[in-house]
């Protein structure tokens, strides 16, 4: 064997080997600040790598215990014991596959017209990926999240999401100075608003929510062309952020749906 | 001094401590089985513990940090140190504060009328704390859930539920024979379901919602009466079962708001 051919091969096997340098570089990419410097984040588990896939997402990695190497046809896998699973995951139970994805790069920004969600200093992980959820469920253009928001490539968040955050565009914006630029109207979910049932919600325009625990910001609140809300019948102070954004969703969305029938 | 007065002090004193044998029984609570053989759990946190305290509830015991005792005005607290805390306390960050409360005791189900949650091997816990906030906001009777769901009294339930626990009856039943012995329609949410915004709710009804992973068991499907469906715009798979429920009960209770009126 030439010398060439053989440093190839064995080229070829590093790179198939989970060093302790990889796994410090994937358990690295939980914190927030690393990810922005690699400008990766990981997705765990067999259905979300599956679609990433299938997705055609240019997908650095994929790290799986030997009984899954197969389940992936042709795709390059690199095979990790149980405990090198463990030593990479950030979930509770690890699962049997993961993968390194380069941040996902969406079209610039255009709001001349469409549907947007707003999210104003929404911090909790799951709630964010079950709002991405349902943007995609209800064909919201996009999420635009205010500058500090949770991070949408948080391990929660990807997961909470199932696969949407491959399909919808989440955005980081100053949103005061946004909301200025853009000719869209806003409407808010607050509690002194109008009942959103009554509501006639625009073909285009912008549905901003507030965090459960601080509401909307001040300096927001004079950016608000209508206030909604979703009339409490019972005893419960407020209605979790991703269910009240569910609600308003469906009624904001529903009415193009009934344009175009 | 004599000696029964003494021996009095000494009990008080003593009750007013936190011992590792009560840490040891705090820190059972958080296993199920534990909960049901001593028929008490725990809330955690100064926002629940205040809204039990002023429900009325049966509390049993109050644990807190130093800096909380003066807070809950003449309610007898036990001191303990912020490691004492993080010992009995199951959530990452421990709280100032903690309490022991005995189950709630709600009145015997009778389901001649009334507007009703199933729900059928629901196990995130998340979930059905949110679920039963919704129940609250939308003054939904009660919430019906098939023996295996995720118990009640679980910590991460109490927490979502924002206080709801103390206002939404709960119950564990076996659905099948419920949902026969009932004359009450049911209608379950179902992919292949009609559109939901077309149905007419009825006054009275049980709203039947499946798990996540596995929908709703092939042995309730004969007892359902309507599949409802929220339509699909975009692309996500589904939608997070605490959204769609919260979708689904905002229609099913606005109807008698509307006939009230």
């Amino acid at each position: 064997m030439n010398q060439l051919l053989y440093l190839r091969i064995i080229n070829n096997l590093c790179a198939l080997m989970l060093s302790k340098n990889k796994i410090k570089f994937i358990r690295s990419l939980a914190i927030k600040r690393e990810r922005y410097t690699h400008q990766n984040f990981i997705i765990e588990g067999e259905k979300i790598v599956r679609e990433a896939i299938e997705f055609g997402l240019p997908i650095g990695e994929v790290i799986a215990l030997e009984s899954y190497v197969d389940k992936f046809g042709s795709f390059p896998i690199i095979p990790a014991s149980k405990k090198d699973m463990e030593r990479c995951s950030s979930l509770k139970n690890a699962p049997g596959v993961l993968a390194v994805l380069p941040f996902i790069e969406w079209k610039e920004l255009d709001l001349k017209k469409g549907k947007y969600i707003l999210l104003d200093g929404l911090n909790d992980p799951g709630n964010l990926g079950t709002i991405i959820r349902i943007a995609d469920w209800f064909s919201i253009d996009a999420v635009i999240c205010s500058s500090d928001s949770v991070d949408v490539y948080n391990q929660k968040v990807v997961q909470s999401s199932m696969g949407s955050v491959f399909r919808v565009p989440v955005y980081y914006r100053d949103l005061k100075e946004m909301i200025s630029s853009s000719s869209l109207p806003v409407f808010a979910a607050a509690m002194e608003g109008k009942d959103f049932s009554s509501f006639s919600f625009p073909d285009s325009g912008m549905l901003l929510m507030g965090s459960e625990s601080h509401g909307i910001s001040e300096d927001l609140l004079a950016e608000i062309d209508h206030k909604i809300t979703i009339p409490r019948l019972g005893e419960a102070e407020s209605l979790n952020v991703s269910v009240a954004t569910g609600i308003l969703c469906q009624a904001f969305t529903v009415k193009r749906q009934m344009i175009n029938d």
